[in-house]
């Protein structure tokens, strides 16, 4: 049984104020659920779930009792803020220090500035794991990654890929001897490049492209040539199509 | 100002079975409507605007003034399903006749079946414009293209790219000469494969992938290779990735 005050608090985490006061965000769906409890770098608060998914994981559900509440299915549309909720509501600890970013200057690294759709920033990061990227540096404008939407559209690749908010610029000024390759309009034929496995993938928002402030960091821009007429591509796809060209 | 019937029956145009019958659907936002309000093919019904979209597109407004209805923010906020209504919302007729697919062999036609996230039908049919591939089948099971999410996704794509819904193993039976380019695990590298410029790409549902039933059609199957974790990459991106290969 949920309280009213219970109810409100879990609801209170899709604010990113109360996310960061509460240092706690919200992950939802017997996919990433079964992901999260297999790991354990990000701490699991508390678990709301129903009958359905406790008899189908009883293994798991006895190993977590203590944090575990049962719920009716009433109870989670409730809490939930999907559609069609999925029998099972996380409560996550935001990890305590920013996960360490290693290797910088030996793997390739990806760079947004100003991603505000959360379903691209969880797509992005689910491409990013699919090709084994390890690192993500978000500019303070990217939408925050422990939005709800961001995390189910990363189905569970926030666990694997570390991200870090920082001021893209000194990021940049700091690792002076790699290579930025900018999505840009006008750069070279990402099909006709040659691309290094090492350096920063340097992505812009979703309706301005890249402020020109950043755009004078890069060193190497590419672009994904049009043969046909829309105006734009969407921003994930966009990434996963440079990401595909850098990886395969 | 809008009389509660109207606003009942603008609202009742999400659904697909008032769309059929009504033989019409939304369209909303300034950048979709200049496009609309710059071609022929598709035929507006009606046109709600606030005084500043008015303002900003004068010539436009006066050519339609017999269609176009002035509204506040407030009301269309009352027929709007964005979240950040975008001054304008369209009403636009569904043509009548299905588009004709010309030159189906002679092309490289894109194939979905069973894709039911209308914000990735959108996104495949902005990725079919931009490579400028000219025909999507889509089977009965796909999400309905007219569906307010696919049309504001596509961002005005759906305008160029010639979209059908057919019984997909049927279209592959009239045509038995074409190679069939499917999007399966374990088939070949997508960047060591020889792709030829016409064919059908099919792409399979977004959790199920391709059925049993369709697979056997497949005379080139393609993959996009994993060099990381990920259990899969979002349908959309997944297209956009290989259409790059076809198309670059």
């Amino acid at each position: 049984m949920l309280s009213k005050a219970k109810i409100k608090y879990i609801l209170s985490l899709q604010k990113k104020k109360v996310r960061i006061k509460e240092q706690a965000f919200v992950v939802e769906g017997e996919k990433i659920a079964a992901e999260v409890l297999n790991q354990n770098y990000f701490k699991v608060h508390s678990i709301y779930a129903t009958e359905i998914w406790i008899n189908n994981n009883k293994t798991i559900a006895n190993q977590y009792k203590t944090k575990l509440t049962t719920i009716l299915p009433k109870e989670l549309k409730k809490i939930s803020t999907l559609k069609s909720p999925k029998e099972i509501l996380l409560i996550i600890k935001t990890p305590n220090n920013t996960p360490l970013v290693k290797n910088i200057q030996n793997s390739f690294n990806l760079v947004l500035e100003n991603i505000q759709d959360p379903g691209n920033l969880g797509t992005i990061i689910r491409i990013a794991d699919w090709f084994g990227i390890p690192n993500i540096f978000c500019s303070e404008g990217c939408v925050d990654v422990y939005n709800s939407k961001v995390i189910q559209a990363s189905m569970g690749s926030f666990l694997r890929v570390k991200i870090q908010y920082v001021p893209i610029e000194k990021l940049f000024l700091r690792n002076p001897s790699m290579t930025i390759y900018g999505a840009v309009l006008g750069g070279q034929n990402v099909n006709k490049t040659d691309l290094k496995d090492t350096g920063f993938l340097l992505i812009g928002n979703e309706g301005k492209g890249l402020s020109k402030n950043i755009q004078k960091h890069i060193n190497h821009p590419i672009t994904i040539p049009k043969t046909g007429s829309a105006e734009s591509l969407n921003a994930a796809v966009a990434t996963g199509i440079l990401c595909a060209f850098f990886k395969l």
